[in-house]
C-alpha cells in the first residue's frame, strides 16, 4: 500500500498548538463579552438536511454547499437510475453553510424565550475557491436576537461586537450601517425597474471590489440605463462629499457618522419607506451613543451585503488594513417564517474568526503568554521513573503545567529538548537521588541559566517569580 | 414552497444554552487538566481525504464514514460512467471519524517536537445506527504522546484522564488495562490458528455485550474449536477468581489491581512476548502508584478493544452505571508510519464527552451556576431607550451579564419575562425617570422579592451578595 498524503484537503487547515492558543484566546474573549450582553450559547449540528439549507443563500450559496453522499441502500437506489441520476438523487444532507439558517430552524422548532438572545461560535463550510485568507472551513462568531422589531436589538448586537473588538485590542474599526429599505428607495429613486432591484443590489455590493466604473458596466449589462446607473451611484455615494464614509485606503476614518444622511432625507422625502429607513438608521446611531459602538458607527449608503435574507438594517465592519470585512450582519424578519408557522423578527451580527486572527497576527496583538505548553519540563537522573511521576503529580497539584521527560537520557539531552522549538519550556526541574531523598527539586531557568534548589512545594511560587507576575492574570479584566 | 422541517437530521442534535453550558463546563475541565500534564492543543479539519481515512478502522469503520459528494466537473465526470459508477467515483473526501488518524497524519507531516504531547477536543462523525446515547456526531477528548516507547507515556495518559474524571467529581471509575501482545499470547496458548487471531480478538471484544456463551458461539462460527474457545475464555477470565476485575453490575469494584497477573505469568512463562507484555502491564501499574490513576487501574485480561491499529497496552474506563465505556485508548506504534517515512511510536487515551455528560446528568454532578444567561434583566419605564443602553454599558463594565428588555412594556410584563423559563434572570434592574436622574438603579431579587435602590456602581456587589458568594469561584480549583 502506498503512503497516504500527510496534507489536509485543499482549503482545509491543521492548527498546531500555537495556532489553537491564538484561536482560543479570541474565542474566549468573544464568549465572555457576548455573555455579558446576556447572550447564551447555542450549538447546532455540522450536518443539516439539504431542505434546511437550500434556497436561503441565493444561487451562488447553493452551489457552494458541501453535500453528503448517500450510503448503502439509498446510494444503490439512486445509482439504479443510471444515466438519469442527478446531484439531488445522491444527497439529501449537507454541511452547515452559516449559523443564521440553523438558528432560524431552531427558533421555529423549540419553545424558547420570547426574546431569544443566543451566541454561536462554530465552523461553517463553503466549497469556495481557496485563496489567501479564504478557506473552506472557517469559524463564525454570531450574536442574534429574535422576537423583537425594536431597534434596541440592532443597538445591542452592534455594541456587543464593538466591545468584543475593543477587548481584543482593536480601536480603529468602523461599523458601516445601512438599511435594505433605504437601498430599495434609492433604486426606485434612480428609476430602476422593480424587477431589476435584486440585480442592482448585487452590483452595488461589488462597489468595493470593482469600483464605480465596474458597477456602471455591471448595471448596464443587467439592462439598467446609464442615467439610472449614474443617479444610483450618486445616491449611494452621497456621503463621500462629507469626507468619505468608508475608507479602506488607509486614510483617516474620522468621517461624520451621519455623513450623507440629511442630503438623502432631502432627496428621498417623498418616499415613505425610504424616509422611515433613514429615520431608523438615525435612531440606531442615537441609541448607541453611550455604548461601546458609539465612536465606530458610520452611515454607509453604499453598503449592500450579499445575502438575500436581509430585510432591514445591515452592518459591516471595516478596518484599514483588510480589504474584506471583519464581520457583518443585519435584520432578517422573514427567515424564521420559512421554517415555522409564525413570522418571528430577528437581527444578528457575525464576526469572522479567521479575519480577526489575520489582522491581530499582522499587528502583533496577541498576549505573549497564551497559557499553552509546559511551564516546567521535569528531567531526571538515576532515579526511579515512578518517583519522578509522583513528583510530577505534586507539581501539577500546585497548578503548574508539567511535562515529564519520558526516557532515561543524559541531562544535557533532556535540557536541550526542553529548549527546542515547539517545546520551549521556560523552566526545567531536575530530580536526582539527592533531591528525591530530601523532597527537593532543582529548578533551572532555561533562558537565564539561573538555578535554585528548593522544596518541591515551593516550585510554583519560584516559577511565578521568574515569570514576573504576582497577580492573577484573570483578574485584569 | 412548503415549510422546511425544524428538526436536525437523524442522529444529530441541537444544543440549547443549558446543554452548551454543561458541555463547556466539562470541556474546560478537560482542557485545564490536560494542559497541566504538558499537553498542548491541536485541531484538524472536519473534512479529510478519504485516502487518509480508509483502511485504518477496519471494514466496519470504512462503512461508517460520511463521504462528501463530488461537485460540478468532478461529479459530471463521475456520472458519465453511467451504470458503472461506484461509490469511490463519487467522493474522495470524508468527515473525520476519530482524532487519532488525523494526529498520525499531522505527526508524519510536520516538524514537531521529538515527543509531541497533544490534546484534541473536537467532534467526529460516524454514520452508525442512532440509538439511546448513540449519536452520529459526538465529541472526543484525546490525549496522545508520540515519539517514545517508554511506559512513562502510558502512565501519563492514564494519570491525565484519571485526574480529569476526578476533577469532574468521579471517584468510582475503573481504568481497565490489557496488552495486545498478551491477548495474542493467550490466543496462541489456546491453540488458535494464527490466521484466526483477528477473529478471536473481535469475538473477545464482545464479551461484555454477548457473554461467555455468545463468545463461544462466535468463536465456533469463525472456525475455532470448542477446546480452544474454552481455554481462551479461561485465560482471559483468569482474574475473575480473585474477586472480579470488572464489575458493571453495581457490585463493589475493589478487586485487586493485579488479579490474575501472577496466574497468567505462570501459564504463559514459555511465551516470551506474552511474558514481556505481562511485565509491561505490571510495570505500568507500578509507575502509576503515586499518580491520580493509582487507585483506578485494574489489569483486565479480557479487554480487547475494537480498533485494529493498537499494538501494545490498551485501556478502557468503566463506571458501574454505564454499560459502555467512558473512554479508551492504547498504544499504536504502526499508525504514523502509514503516513510518513518513519515509524513513530505513539500512545493515547480518548474520553467520550457525551458519555461523561450522560453519567454526570444522571448523578446530578453539575455545579448549580454554570455562568450562562443574564444575571440581571434591565427593565425600564418612561425613559429613553438610549439612556437605558447607557446604563447597561455601565453595568456590563462591572462584569455583569446584563440583558435589556428591548421594548416598551408594563413593568409586570417585563418582570414576568425575566422570570420565564429559559431566561430565569435572578435579578431585575428597574430604571425609571427618578433612578436615571440620580444615577441610581432599583434591583429586585426575583425569587425572594427583595428590593433595594442603590447607585449603579454598586449593582455588581449587591448581586454577588444575593448570590451568596464572596470569593472568586475560579480560585476553588
Amino acid at each position: 500500500m502506498s503512503k497516504a498524503s500527510t496534507k489536509p484537503p485543499s482549503g482545509m487547515r491543521d492548527f498546531l498548538p500555537a495556532d489553537v492558543a491564538r484561536r482560543t484566546h479570541v474565542i474566549e474573549v468573544v464568549r465572555r463579552i457576548y455573555g455579558r450582553y446576556g447572550f447564551a450559547p447555542l450549538e447546532t449540528p455540522t450536518i443539516e438536511n439539504l431542505s434546511t439549507l437550500l434556497g436561503k443563500y441565493g444561487d451562488e450559496g447553493d452551489q457552494l454547499l458541501y453535500r453528503i453522499l448517500h450510503r448503502r441502500d439509498a446510494l444503490a437506489r439512486a445509482l439504479e437510475k443510471g444515466a438519469e441520476v442527478k446531484e439531488l438523487d445522491l444527497a439529501d444532507q449537507g454541511l452547515r453553510y452559516d449559523l443564521t439558517v440553523p438558528l432560524a430552524r431552531v427558533v421555529a422548532g423549540y419553545d424558547l424565550p420570547r426574546f431569544f438572545k443566543r451566541y454561536q461560535i462554530q465552523p461553517v463550510w463553503r466549497a469556495d475557491r481557496p485563496g489567501r485568507g479564504r478557506f473552506r472551513e472557517f469559524y463564525q462568531c454570531d450574536v442574534d436576537i429574535t422576537g423583537t422589531t425594536s431597534l434596541a436589538a440592532e443597538a445591542e448586537v452592534c455594541a456587543a461586537v464593538a466591545e468584543v473588538l475593543q477587548a481584543l485590542g482593536f480601536d480603529d474599526f468602523v461599523i458601516k450601517v445601512n438599511h435594505r429599505e433605504l437601498l430599495r428607495a434609492m433604486i426606485r429613486a434612480a428609476g430602476v425597474d422593480e424587477k431589476l432591484e435584486g440585480s442592482a443590489l448585487v452590483a452595488i455590493d461589488k462597489l468595493d471590489k470593482i469600483g464605480q466604473d465596474g458597477v456602471r458596466a455591471e448595471l448596464a449589462e443587467r439592462g439598467i440605463t446609464a442615467e439610472s446607473a449614474n443617479t444610483l451611484l450618486e445616491l449611494v455615494l452621497i456621503g463621500e462629499r462629507d469626507g468619505g464614509v468608508t475608507n479602506l485606503a488607509g486614510e483617516p476614518m474620522a468621517a461624520a457618522p451621519r455623513a450623507g444622511l440629511v442630503d438623502l432625507q432631502t432627496r428621498l422625502q417623498a418616499d415613505e419607506r425610504g424616509a422611515a429607513a433613514l429615520g431608523a438608521v438615525d435612531q440606531l446611531l442615537t441609541l448607541c451613543a453611550h455604548t461601546p459602538a458609539a465612536k465606530h458607527l458610520r452611515f454607509a449608503p453604499d453598503l449592500a451585503r450579499g445575502l438575500s435574507y436581509y430585510t432591514g438594517a445591515i452592518f459591516e465592519i471595516a478596518v484599514a488594513d483588510l480589504p474584506s470585512s471583519l464581520g457583518g450582519g443585519g435584520r432578517y424578519d422573514g427567515l424564521v417564517g420559512m421554517f415555522g408557522k409564525k413570522e418571528i423578527p430577528a437581527v444578528g451580527f457575525s464576526l469572522g474568526l479567521e479575519r480577526i486572527l489575520v489582522v491581530m497576527e499582522e499587528r502583533g496583538m496577541f498576549p505573549s503568554d497564551l497559557g499553552v505548553g509546559p511551564e516546567l519540563l521535569l528531567c531526571w537522573l538515576d532515579v526511579d521513573l515512578a518517583d519522578v511521576l509522583a513528583v510530577a503529580a505534586r507539581l501539577r497539584a500546585q497548578g503548574l503545567r508539567v511535562e515529564v521527560y519520558p526516557e532515561a537520557a543524559k541531562l544535557g539531552r533532556q535540557l536541550g529538548y526542553g529548549d527546542s522549538p515547539g517545546v520551549k519550556a521556560p523552566v526545567a526541574g531536575i530530580l536526582g537521588k539527592d533531591e528525591l531523598r530530601h523532597g527537593m527539586i532543582t529548578l533551572k531557568h532555561l533562558q537565564s541559566g539561573a538555578q535554585v534548589r528548593l522544596r518541591t512545594e515551593e516550585a510554583a511560587a519560584q516559577i511565578a517569580e521568574w515569570r514576573g507576575d504576582g497577580e492573577d492574570p484573570e483578574s485584569a479584566d
